[in-house]
This record gives C-alpha cells, sequence and structure tokens, in this order.
C-alpha cells in the first residue's frame, strides 16, 4: 500500500454484538449500515479537508454516539441498577498522548469528556464522579439520564435479568455488548483512534471493560498503528490487544494485517469473542474478528464508503 | 541465570518517589528498609513453602499496605477533597488473569479487592461504590477511613495546597508520588504480579494512575515476565510500561534487565520519572529506575533480603 502511504484513512466499527442473522431485518440492516456510513462520512470530512486524524476520530466517534442503535452515548445499555455507566477514550498517535473517561452518566458525548482530558487535564484517566465534575468546569454538554436511554435497551435489561433469575446463561452476544469506535490516519500522517461503549446489559456497577484501558481497547502510536476494539472486554484488557498488536508491528515487524489478524485470531481460540478495527503508519487497514459479524466500515482517499456486517463482501455507497 | 531456573524469587518496591538524600534521617532510613525487608519475608515465606507465585505478591504487597510509611493502604495520601482513592491491581502470569479496582474507600487492603475481583468475579477492573459494594458481599475485611489516614500525608496535602494557591510547583516527587508493588517467581515457575497505591497528593477526585491498569502499571505473563510499576503514572499509561516490557521479551527477545532497563531510560528522556520491578520466566530480576531513588529489594531461595533505595550498592540482611 505503498502508492497510498500519503492518504486519508478512515475505520469505523460499532460493536461486535451484531444481531444474529436470522434477527436481522432489511429494515434493521439498512439502519446500522446508514449508521456506520454516517459516521465513516463524518470523519472523512475532516481529513478531506486537510484535518488531524484525532478531529476524525472524534466526530466518527460522535455520530456513532448521537445514533441511538449503537451501544455508546444516546443507546447505551443499562446496568443492572437501570442506571447508564458510559466508558470512552481517545488517543492522539502523535505523541502518545491519551484521554479516558469510565463509569460517567452525564457528557452527551462521553468521547469529548475522554478528550477533554487528554487535552485540559494532567491526567489520562478519570472516573465516575471526579470525571463528571471534571467536565462540568470544562464547560461540556451535558443530558439527562432520559436523553441515553431507549426502549430497546430497556427491554434487552429485563430480558436479561429474567434469564438470570430462570438460571439461564445470555448467549447473544447482541443483547449483552457493544461499542463503538474509529481509528484514522491523516495527511500528515498522524494517527489516532477513539472508543466509547455503555458496557455490558445487566453489568455490575462499576463494571470498566476494555474501551477505556489504554493498550487493551484503545491505542495509537505513529511508529506503529491506531487500533480500536470491541467484544468480550475482560479478554482484551487481560492481553492488551490493542498494545499487543502495535508492539508485534514494532519489535517483531510484523505486517499490521498479520498481527491485527493473528491475535484476533488467538483470542477466539482463548473465548475471548470481538474484533477490532486498525489502520497502520502506510494508511494499510485492518477490520478483523472472530466471532459471527461485526458493524464496520472505512473510506479511503476516494471517499468511498464501504460497510459490512458479517463475513460479506463490503457494500459500497 | 540458567542455573536458578527452579527457584523462587520475589521483588518488591515501595515507590519512585523517595526522600531526597538530604532529607533522609537515618531513623527514616531504618524504617523504610524494615517495611521492605518484612515485605519480602512475607513474600519469601509463601514461595519457601511452595505457595505460589499469586500468593507471595499478595502477601508481600498486604505488608506494604499495612504499613504506614507507604503510600498504599495504611499511610494513603490524601486527594485535594481530603479523601482517600486507592488503586491496586493483581495479575497471575499462569493464564493472564487479571483483577483491579480504582477509586475505592473501605477495604483495608485494597490488593485483596483485586485480587477478588479477579477470582470472584467475571470482570478484571471494578471502580468507585460498585467496587466498594462488591468487596462488601465479598465479605473483605473493611477499615474506617481514619485508619488509613495519617498525619505525615495529611501535612503533605496542606503544603501542596498552599503551594499550588502560592502558583509553586511541587517538584517532590516523594511528597506527591507513592506506589508500592511485588513481583514474583514460584518453583513451579508461575510469575505474578501485584501493584497498590493511594495514587498522587492533592489528585483531582477519579484521577486514576497506572498501578490498576493492566498492561500499565501491572502486568504478568508466565510467557515472558511479571512486572509492577511506580511513578509518574499518565506516562505509563500512556506507553503500556508493563505490557510493552513483557512484548520486548517475547517478540524482540530482549533479555528481561535489557528490556526493563531500555523501556525505563526511555521514559526518563521523555519526562516520565519511575521505576519498575520485574521477575523474568528464568527467575532473573530487574529493578530499574530513572529517578533519584526507588525503595526497592529482592529475595532469591537463599532467603536473604536485599534492600536500597538511591544508586547505591544492596544492602543484605
Amino acid at each position: 500500500m505503498g502508492d497510498k502511504s500519503d492518504r486519508p484513512t478512515l475505520a469505523v466499527h460499532g460493536g461486535a454484538g451484531t444481531l444474529r442473522r436470522g434477527a436481522m431485518t432489511p429494515a434493521a440492516e439498512a439502519g446500522y449500515r446508514a449508521g456506520l456510513a454516517g459516521a465513516l462520512r463524518a470523519g472523512h470530512a475532516v481529513l478531506a479537508g486537510g484535518g488531524a486524524a484525532l478531529d476524525a476520530v472524534t466526530a466518527a466517534v460522535c455520530a456513532l454516539e448521537d445514533d441511538p442503535l449503537f451501544n455508546a452515548g444516546r443507546g447505551a445499555v443499562f446496568t443492572r441498577d437501570g442506571t447508564h455507566e458510559m466508558d470512552a477514550a481517545v488517543m492522539d498517535g502523535n505523541g502518545c498522548r491519551a484521554g479516558a473517561v469510565a463509569g460517567i452518566c452525564g457528557p452527551r458525548n462521553p468521547v469529548l469528556a475522554a478528550r477533554a482530558v487528554m487535552e485540559r487535564s494532567p491526567h489520562v484517566m478519570l472516573v465516575g464522579e471526579g470525571a463528571v465534575q471534571f467536565c462540568r468546569e470544562a464547560g461540556l454538554a451535558f443530558a439527562e439520564p432520559g436523553y441515553f436511554s431507549t426502549e430497546a435497551r430497556r427491554q434487552a435489561l429485563a430480558l436479561v435479568l429474567a434469564q438470570e433469575t430462570a438460571g439461564v446463561v445470555e448467549t447473544d452476544a447482541a443483547r449483552r455488548h457493544g461499542t463503538v469506535g474509529a481509528v484514522a490516519r491523516d495527511r500528515a500522517g498522524n494517527l489516532a483512534a477513539a472508543t466509547s461503549t455503555g458496557g455490558m446489559t445487566a453489568k455490575l456497577p462499576g463494571r470498566v471493560g476494555d474501551s477505556p484501558v489504554i493498550g487493551a481497547g484503545t491505542y495509537a502510536d505513529n511508529a506503529s498503528c491506531a487500533v480500536s476494539a470491541t467484544g468480550h472486554g475482560e479478554f482484551f484488557v487481560r492481553y492488551a490487544v490493542a498494545h499487543e498488536i502495535a508492539a508485534r508491528v514494532v519489535h517483531r515487524r510484523q505486517p499490521l494485517a498479520e498481527a491485527a489478524v493473528a491475535v484476533v485470531a488467538e483470542l477466539g481460540r482463548i473465548g475471548g469473542s470481538g474484533g477490532l478495527v486498525a489502520v497502520g503508519a502506510d494508511g494499510a487497514v485492518a477490520l478483523p474478528f472472530n466471532c459471527d459479524g461485526m458493524y464496520r466500515g472505512y473510506v479511503k482517499d476516494d471517499g468511498i464508503v464501504y460497510t459490512a456486517i458479517y463475513d460479506e463482501p463490503y457494500a459500497a455507497s
């Protein structure tokens, strides 16, 4: 891909916990694809205008947070207490700057909260009420708890809790997981990654997954790649998945796609379902997953938007 | 060190933010060394009895948490609100299992809270009130907030806040930082790491450093090494320091000591002061730091305890 090395690239995901093929209606599929395409166009507009990868991933993730179909921002899942606890992270590969928030409910776009931590505090990670208070003082836009809540997520909580009472183990990842994320390379060669999630349906309050853990669900370093992950977060934390891919690129000199595919396949073998999107220093993209599907897409310099959900050819639009 | 490959090894640190040489009295130094030696003996007793690395690091970190001289558990620093918010993590290199807590005040030994998350929940990281509630239900020993508070830390908070009011930047790491940690290799060849901290004096409530971030301040994988870090946490998170060392051992086939020294030196060059303790799959230990000093020590099969504070020969006892 050396011929494209000066060209901007953006990839997004809307979570590896997709609806089962049988449960996916044409209308639902159209909605998910429209959401992915909208996020890709929002990020591509930044890159096409000469903007920074950091601004592109922020714009793309904001678009996905605003879309109630995806488990982040509006449409976030409920904890077992019926509350929302959102996590997000952003990382700028130019200088390896990072910001993250966990367990927050208030800021309308959690990814902007993570970015404020990165740019306007000396810290990398703020959690809970302290993080919310910081966002308030930073002047971020807030929303009432009801803004984040959707009927579909409320039904998912009721179903999962009823299943637990009945001793049934939830096996449908679509009802439990979900994350959104973006990675980008801009014309200057800078990389960036952002990830945002409502976590798991019926999660224990206080549970933090991989999304806001730098090196697990989110990582970016101009020297190697930018990665945003989705899936069974505990596995991604234990194996420091995003940083592991960057480390293979740097220390083993593996091509990005080879490293990303290998790590995701290994995770699958030990029971860690999920996937990720990654972009390399040369603009190469990788979007591997080890489960039924992952809402995903990418766009390169020509502005053509490619989206896919299952193991299927990408649809261009 | 191949001749020692079946022998147990333990290394501990009590933080990279040491007292300046000029401010260290013989009595204070004796206190720190006694604390380190006590932790090393507690962990060594486990290993010498054929116990697991995981139990050894837990015992060593509990000893350091119980010692008010160190910034973890009893003796934790104060947030700017005058509260304590403690973080801890533990990782078992056998299976890469991990547990972490952040922003908690209640459990008497935060490292036991992290271990309960690992062993008694499906999660890796719990934060804030949700984490405290989980610990209560798990039956962990709790302490009143006053148990953690010491007069020395209260004076440090007052001083830092007064300095901020006066526009003076605190440059004495000893007053702000501090962490405790341990790494071990047991006779079976299993590795483990544990880290615990009260964070930074006068920190923003909700701030989380590297200690509970798996891959940043804490990591263990039997295939490579176990690492526990201390220092300016934000840098350790941004560069995924603990996992970076493990990755160099695996992917670059660097000897552990070489990898650990190189990463710590690089951190120092970009302004990230601190250090770490690490033990490799062959039982080799590394205790590098890039600042004035780091409370540290190690013990091998012969039970002789070695401690040091500054760049100086280790004292045996």
